[in-house]
């Protein structure tokens, strides 16, 4: 089967989730700059969550880029990644609304978690069920950054009990690391 | 006439249904665990909702990709599937929000009736309407399991007047029914 | 220039229009069935809408299909379009909420005739601009269809002062005009 | 790598930033014409973000058409410019809401300053990086209408402190300049 409506779909999904995050920006009653202020954390919370799922749209892009057909268990893979990403602009808006108050970092970052083990399954559905994607398998390897971010996920989760700001630190720090897309693939298929 | 622009306006209008649901997760006022508590009921007619719409766009996707052409008949038939999905959402948040109450229950079995009501007339376009699909016709046989699913909604709105409960464990048996895509069509047509 | 992605875009800023008309749908807080009552209107609206934007997609589909090439004026005559039909939701929720009263039915079918003027200026666009689309210049012939409705239109408005349902009558009666596409580009073009 | 999804993604984002700013367009509790009066101003700032993101839209759809193959620098410019277009619908209900008071309207400059320099480093990123977009770098030239409204929006801003239509006034005549698509791209590479 093809994947060019995986790829429509999985791109629909990932624009409306990107751009309706913006939504939680309510318009300020107020016309001074100072209206802006009680923003402020929504902002910076909606520009982490815009690179997030940017990021997540880019390795999308790069991993079925990667393979030649796709077979049933990978949409139903490709829908439980698209659910736990369609839960980001929640948590977004729960983190910025409160400041970054401890429960709603946590939050935040056991969406990121479910996402990133939604990842790997993604990935290990395209790798195993396929002949054909050998070159894809070979070419992720053991896939140690996803398994790492999964990782660091679950320590942000705990730091952000101790404090908030810690979690909130280690989201960017993943953030950062996954900012170039996944060279790995994109090296041996080019 | 194609049918790429039938599949990315359909894919376009399912994206945007699944996942305009979450906007009925109003984001809570609370900062601790137990302010998500109440979302509960919400967020499980979110999964179910989820998981419906995802089993109608992989149905859909199956079905379309056995399909060689479209006429102007199989547009409408697409489109009338598309308004019954489009309330979904609107279900969705009654059910959720009144925490699985008799009615909410009922008329959301209601919204799925109608739906594979839908489904199965789209399928009757396509077969009929065109010599061409001729493969896709006798791989859905007689579609019994179309047919059963609507039977199934309702009695499923039926148990629901029973008890909310009982109708809600139906529709997510047809869910597990149907979780698996179109075997017949990728069978035959692989 | 290609009109591949003249038609995604349409496609999804038409898939969008479609599908946020139902967010008019408030949820409502009562779990009887007379809690759907006064939704009613807002309901009948919002089937004329979809309806209507259901046509719109649909001939705009039959269009773009006999056109085999798009120049920087069609992209704006394009985009006045789906200007108007943006606003589609707006005035659908005016005149389902207030039980159709006079202005926001008349106001409704302003929409629609500009939306109708906005459609006749993108077939002028599209045929006279170009050689190439000189089949398709000939198949739409004097669009009288096309001027029919807008004089409906208009029509409908002056009824609806009159009586709003009167005027609603109307718009009714150019979607059953318009519900088959446009056999005269199928015919020549098919 | 191909472009084909990145245009896809890019549309769906679009399409979806140009619909949604309609719903800060409320239905009004009135139904004589005079409810209508308080909208004119919400009105006006979305006819005005309508076309800049049609604009955008446009110039995009002509810059990615003359550019054959997108790098990973490319995704995040392309993310990043939408990023900044994501926030027209925030400053659009800011502005129309209050009437163009000063510092909405100067806040509303500023999206639209710092989307023309993310316009310009995206044009960069596809310039500078591939030889194969040689064409494309030989047509845009030094680009001198992108640098001049990115002077004009910053002397908008400027104006708006003064008096927030003399602000308004420059982001219409920088719209008007635009109106017509990148004619240099069209030409050279037609």
């Amino acid at each position: 089967m093809g994947k060019t409506r995986l790829e429509a779909f999985s791109d629909g999904v990932i624009a409306i989730i990107i751009t309706i995050m913006v939504l939680e920006l309510k318009v300020p009653h107020g016309v001074i700059l100072e209206a802006l202020l009680p923003l402020g954390p929504v902002l910076l919370s909606y520009v982490l969550s815009f690179v997030y799922v940017g990021i997540y749209w880019n390795n999308h892009h790069h991993l079925l880029h990667a393979v030649q057909g796709v077979g049933g268990g990978v949409l139903w893979a490709n829908l439980h990644l698209l659910f736990w990403l369609s839960l980001i602009p929640f948590v977004t808006g729960w983190m910025g609304e409160n400041h970054f108050a401890t429960v709603p970092v946590a939050a935040y970052g056991f969406i990121l978690f479910m996402s990133s083990i939604a990842y790997i399954l993604l990935v290990r559905c395209l790798t195993r069920h396929q002949r054909e994607n050998r070159a894809l398998a070979e070419a992720i390897g053991s896939d140690g950054k996803g398994r790492l971010s999964t990782v660091l996920y679950a320590a942000g989760i705990a730091l952000a009990l101790v404090h908030p700001w810690l979690g909130f630190a280690v989201y960017i720090g993943v953030a950062l690391l996954w900012f170039i897309p996944d060279r790995r693939i994109e090296k041996r298929l080019a």
